[in-house]
């Protein structure tokens, strides 16, 4: 724990030294507001981390881990304007606190920022080149997802290789970066990689059920949002195929309804629904199918166990999901 | 001008030949619609003439070329979201025959993109980091150009500054760019730059003029558009300049109607004050300032006449906005 404390710290002081400023204010205000919230710095310790285990040195890989987290910042200040999300982390979003133009444009500043802080270390190309390959998958990933909002029919496997695209892929870029960083070699990353997407794939799952089932506090978005916004999550998909047709045609229903509808009730019903047919303890087991995966992987890495064990722990306190 | 026809080709059938597709088809196909639009190819021409005045070799321009375009164009999509443009090139933008989420997204792909192209060549990193240096600074410029919108006293020198950082340095760095990969000295390239600079300027105030008095046919927007859209161009602060007391509150008056009004009226009854004034000469004469600047500049370069002449004619035409 010492080790991950650590480079908690060097990454916060980091970014806390940043100066993310400039002019116009309008550009700048609301990039160091969305980055200078605190949190979790899951890209960035994934990369330090995985940098680490292979004795990387630690200066080499904080401006790509800064670049991961600024990256991942432009994705939720550009994905809160087409979501027309009003909070994130408990906090007013870009597009809710200025405006959607300026949201466009400071996410866009950051994509652009995100790219020259990969390239501040030795081998940057390398590292910028992992971001221009994930950037691009992110944003596959966000557009499935907008196209799922209007279509019907979406089966789980489409709903999985979407949330692989959206979220998995920058978890095991992240290590990944951290690795080639680190010049490990090319069957370690790819064990490490693959570490990444299965890690990321549970927590994505888990973050569909804390949506629903976590107090609003803890997790600092609208709560029961996926439900009101008629994402087709897991949960979704999962309660369509185990429900019988007259539970079906109630969730179509309820999926298809617009925002003029009492959002709390349709809640409340989607709710039961779910909890009648165990949707929730099913979408558990298969993040624990995941989490299995992961660890495999990650014990089939060629370093000692002692150099592993601060990711593995690390990655265990993320699927308990706990502070 | 066999030469300027060369590279003209060259860079036609490269990006002709180039795979812009993907899975989306929603994220990709607003990616191939705007990148294949028939169009100048102005930012790679620049980036290809300033390689081959310092005998670069074509091949390791080209994908630096395309990112140049490519950069270019997912400025176009974005701006034309922030600007509701029905139109762009004669054509629908993507935030019109799609939707601004699309546009928002593609928009984000291809800049993630861009840097994917800038890095494809040898010393790929000094590419990408001009590519990241001027991405942020055209966002500057267009964060100024929204706050301008809304504010009532801009100063020419804000102005000039604004279309600096919204057009010019792009112009300058594609010729950046061509120079660095071709290995030119320091010296010769910040005067490149500058020439870029120079012609970037009178290329934004030709633009502003024609914007008002030319054929839409020719132009391919709106016409009378900034005049619509309040945008304070420098035809406007400078009639503002000229104006009497009677004029001038005419003017602000105009510029301070929403779209409510009869948009044709207002812009006959502007291009009147402007006309009398004489507003669209004094800008020409402005613009030939910055063409005998620019000119001087390239004069300057230590290369033979003979490498130079390509980019001076091409300049020229691009002065006359000749086909």
């Amino acid at each position: 724990m010492e080790k991950i404390k650590q480079l908690q710290n060097d990454i916060t002081e980091f970014i806390g030294k940043c100066d993310f400023g400039g002019n116009p204010a309008e550009l700048y205000e609301p990039i160091s507001y969305t980055i200078l919230q605190k949190g979790k710095r899951l890209r960035p310790m994934l990369c330090l981390l995985a940098n680490d285990m292979f004795d990387g040195d630690e200066t080499d890989a904080l401006w790509p881990a800064l670049a991961l987290e600024t990256f991942h910042n432009f994705t939720l200040i550009h994905d809160d304007i087409m979501d027309q999300a009003p909070l994130r982390r408990g906090m007013e979003t870009v597009y809710q606190k200025w405006n959607s133009n300026i949201a466009i444009l400071s996410g866009d500043a950051m994509l652009a920022m995100a790219f020259e802080f990969a390239m501040k270390t030795k081998n940057g190309i390398a590292t910028a080149q992992l971001l221009g390959k994930v950037a691009r998958e992110v944003c596959e990933g966000q557009q499935f997802d907008l196209n799922y909002e209007t279509r019907d029919e979406i089966t789980i496997a489409e709903y999985l290789e979407m949330i692989r695209l959206k979220t998995a892929v920058l978890l095991a870029t992240s290590l990944q970066m951290g690795a080639t960083i680190a010049g490990a070699d090319e069957k370690n990353i790819q064990a490490l990689y693959d570490f990444g997407i299965n890690i990321g794939m549970s927590f994505q799952l888990q973050d569909d059920i804390l949506d629903l089932y976590s107090d609003v506090e803890v997790f600092g978005k609208r709560h029961g949002g996926d439900i009101a916004d008629n994402k087709k999550t897991y949960l979704y998909l999962k309660a369509l195929e185990l429900a019988d047709e007259k539970d079906r045609k109630r969730l179509q229903r309820y999926f298809s309804m617009r925002v003029d509808h009492d959002e709390e009730e349709k809640i409340a019903e989607v709710k039961k629904i779910y909890d009648r047919l165990h949707v929730k303890e099913e979408v558990e087991r298969v993040m624990l199918e995941y989490d299995r995966k992961a660890f495999a992987l990650l014990d089939s890495i060629a370093v000692p166990e002692e150099k592993k064990k601060h990711l593995r722990t690390y990655a265990e306190m993320l699927s308990g999901r706990k502070k």
